[in-house]
């Protein structure tokens, strides 16, 4: 391992040149400005003090520069983290102990310690165990759950504590706050024209690109700056109970961590481990989706090391827990950011921010805030993609929606645990039916197909079987039941070759089985044979008994020869 | 359907002859002779009254006589399920209920009902997913403490309550019954003779092999009669103190069933789910090792049917859970049993002994009963297995001997939980890594064959890469990190060509990656082609835009067309 491996920064601070400081100078500033009003709001998502999204913002960023091997990622606090978060501070057992800030911040500790354990287990690989329409019908359904959480700040209601009575969800609209609900649609209807139609426009001026993206991404941070000038300026705080953010302590985050106790951690345990899961999976497909774009090389487990420093950096600077977001790395790259640089000085911005215009932060209303959520969460409700992964493939769209129905219905852990077991399940289901085909020889050539899909000669007393899959105790069953059949129906059948072009592996159970298979074969004077088993197969068949058991039964190289000889 | 795959037994009941009738009568009488000591013996090791392990040897091998689809399997108590049960019963929270016969007949209703629900949902293969070793592992641990729990009525000691302490093991020792252990030790030494050196001794003279082993199996009776017999002559129990199995209810079993309330249920489902997996996979395995020496055929859905109403109506007779012994099964299988008849008149027998010898019971020590099933248990201890699998298989041996010391050292559910967990995590890792081979063509033939392994010739331009397993969201970041890598290694490559003829199926994740895959190449000029796809692979992918954002890439039949085309 050499060391840009652990430390990738030095690798491209080698090449780093002046064109890529004009880039990420630009994005960081971009970035920065992204930050500052979504670390507020998704630490109000999370349930925990907003100065909590802002340490956040600050040292994991740092630390994944260090140690990430993504050039454009934007770590720090993202939606899904955030109500990933919520819903564990909300459960009977976390909330009775009334200390929502330290369980935040230890569940930033917690998520980042298994992160680096499974860094130090190398399993960047395991983890591919989410498989995309679970990923996304999990992401539409938190989304849908973030939308419903924001219209209560968004209209400035109490908290809807309904369950299935309509009118009760239509009393607590009408405890709406008229000037809450203002600014909120306000914010939201900026929010929107920054979006598309501004951009729209610019793009019909000479603007250029990265400067199109720059004013557009400025949204958020006016609107959170026009809310907090409108509450000052019109006393909605006190004259129309507006709610804001409140005060933010000034200055730096302390570096100190309170250990809390052993029962403690052992209750944060299951929502770390989901956390740090979804983290991880969103962030790795975010990071290699940019990278495919560059021609760059994202691995996985030099991530899991990333997102771990990061997420214990952040909980010694008591943030919350974070991981690589999608808007902000989008606008991050797209605004000319070339390395990680730009996510060095973008942290920076804010720990000044935080330095010298936390007392601005107190008087942004609470509903802007939410306008602010509502507009980036909502890209992340595919609906439709639950249709389109139906056609192509039933049981993955089915996962897909079963998957956001359980986080609807269930909740959000429950809804990704049972996302992923229908994954493992369905994925188990399949791998336990390998393709066999029944091949033949097609004429003139000494290709073999299907003999069901070609015009292919095949001989009465020989069967030829290709078994397209790895043999394990998964599918050997599945592969003795197919012989089985065959033979009921071709009872003339003396020889049987098992071409095994495609088999790279035979586990303990399997090679059981086929013994298993060969003498019953042999009662009934049927000799089973092998053709293009490849070296490592036979390597390991050859510390067995497996080969001699065989004989008369043969191993050919070709599966021609085979039939030269036995046809 | 035909009627004959849901009630097998009229299937063969049409063909039956004279010749089989005669081998069924002689096996049903042997098996018999068995059933009874080791039900009564198999209910003490669960912990439970003896009537209930006889009276689980009466209407389950009906019921399993009727919907079973393996000839010769004697379902019934077995040793396994037993200790599965007496661990459920000593666990804290259902020992503190204090109704132990009545959990365990819950517990058999319940592992009835789950087998049932996996009938109905067709799980039958996809219980697969216990491998033979962590199965072997499994057993010889099980059989392990079973030994260990039958030291102390051998010999008629206090139950070792010690921890760590070797002083404390050898002050229960002190506590031995002498007379209690000398009737242990003499019914062992008698079922040791009765085993090898008798039926040793009987192949040297002229008595046919089917009464060589229905004289060699009346050992279990025989020690029985002869302990009683001894305890009633010499008044072993009053005078001696001798441990025996106390009264027994005269006759036949009420059929009916006290639901209990929901949280006893709740309670039991765990180890309910355990004991029928664990009664499944060893009644499947022993069903198709003897269908396969006769060339019959096992339906594993049907299984699970046949031993979940197996189970059910033990339950309704009062009965402990039930499944496929193996001793037992041999021992029917070796008297020349021919069908299910055999254990239909197997259980009339016992209905008989609980009628009319039922006062006899009474007087049978418990050493006499812990020297049966010592001496049925001890083959399954198999240590030497796990070396030999070792050799084979690292992984596999491996998760033979991990989850034979989870057995010990945590217990029987956390053993066998913590086998499954290793198989599925090992078979991740190993379906996750596929075999990937650059291929080339072998001179003067149309056959491609891995470049590292044989003589071949390449193509500078031209990359062939042959993809050995299905593409699924386990995998595909394999795939594409493989290519990444070819090349960079290969920088001149302009063509690249997935030869498609292992892979039948694609899911969308998968999909989704080979989609963004063909994207970056196209960026660097590099066309993505398609060779030997299969029908059905084509078909799917022709449903999305996949084939049209291929292009220029394009899908050949074989892969020497696209070497005359592209080389």
């Amino acid at each position: 391992m050499r060391p840009t491996d652990f430390l990738p920064i030095f690798g491209w601070l080698k090449t780093y040149s002046r064109s890529d400081l004009q880039g990420d100078a630009f994005a960081s500033a971009i970035t920065a400005i992204l930050l500052v009003p979504q670390g507020i709001a998704y630490a109000l998502l999370a349930g925990i003090p907003p100065q909590l999204g802002l340490y956040a913002s600050i040292l994991p960023p740092m630390l994944y520069a260090l140690f990430g091997t993504s050039r454009t990622l934007s770590v720090g606090p993202v939606s899904i983290a955030a109500v990933m978060i919520a819903s564990a501070l909300a459960s009977p057992e976390i909330s009775a102990l009334h200390q929502p800030e330290q369980s935040a911040v230890m569940l930033a500790a917690e998520t980042g310690m298994i992160l680096l354990l499974m860094a130090l287990l190398r399993m960047g690989s395991l983890v591919n165990f989410i498989s995309h329409p679970v990923l996304t019908g999990f992401t539409s359904g938190a989304s849908i759950l973030i939308v419903f959480s924001q219209l209560p700040p968004l209209l400035g209601l109490a908290k809807f504590d309904c369950t299935w009575s309509l009118g009760c969800y239509a009393d607590t609209v009408r405890t709406a706050n008229p000037a809450a609900a203002a600014t909120g649609f306000c914010a939201l209807s900026l929010l929107i024209l920054f979006g598309r139609p501004l951009t729209g426009l610019l793009k019909k001026t000479a603007m250029k690109p990265a400067w199109i993206t720059a004013v557009s991404k400025c949204g958020p941070l006016l609107a959170v700056a026009l809310g907090a000038a409108a509450v000052n300026r019109f006393d909605l705080h006190t004259d129309y109970r507006v709610a804001t953010v409140g005060p933010i302590p000034a200055g730096l985050p302390a570096l100190r961590f309170d250990m809390g106790d052993y029962a403690h951690w052992r209750l944060l345990l299951p929502y770390a481990v989901l956390i740090a899961l979804v983290a991880y999976v969103e962030s790795v497909a975010i990071a290699k989706a940019i990278a495919n774009l560059k021609g760059e090389k994202i691995r996985p487990n030099q991530e899991l090391f990333g997102l771990g420093a990061a997420n214990i950096a952040s909980a010694l600077s008591g943030g919350m827990a974070v991981a690589g977001g999608f808007s902000r790395t989008m606008v991050n790259f797209s605004a000319g950011a070339r390395t990680q640089l730009a996510m060095l000085a973008a942290s920076g911005l804010v720990a000044l921010a935080l330095m010298f215009f936390s007392p601005y932060f107190a008087a942004i209303p609470k509903s802007v805030l939410a306008a602010i959520i509502l507009v980036a969460i909502t890209p992340l409700i595919r609906l439709k993609n639950i249709v389109d992964t139906w056609r192509y493939d039933a049981s993955d769209g089915l996962a897909e929606g079963v998957t956001l129905l359980g986080v609807l219905v269930l909740g959000i852990e429950e809804g990704i645990t049972l996302g992923i077991v229908l994954t493992l399940i369905s994925y188990l289901r399949i791998t336990s039916h390998p393709h066999i085909a029944v091949v033949g020889r097609i004429q003139g050539t000494e290709h073999f197909r299907n003999v069901k899909r070609h015009e292919v000669k095949t001989w009465r007393h020989l069967l030829l079987l290709r078994v397209d899959e790895n043999l394990t105790f998964a599918n050997v069953n599945y592969v003795e039941e197919f012989i089985t059949d065959q033979l009921r129906r071709q009872p003339d059948i003396r020889h049987i070759v098992l071409i095994f072009a495609s088999v790279s592996y035979i586990d303990s159970t399997a090679l059981e089985v086929i013994e298993g298979l060969n003498d019953t074969l042999k009662n009934r004077n049927i000799t089973l044979h092998l053709s293009e088993a490849k070296g490592p197969v036979l390597d390991k068949l050859q510390k067995t008994d497996f080969l001699g058991h065989l004989k008369p039964g043969k191993v050919f190289f070709r599966t021609q020869d085979a039939v030269n000889e036995l046809a």
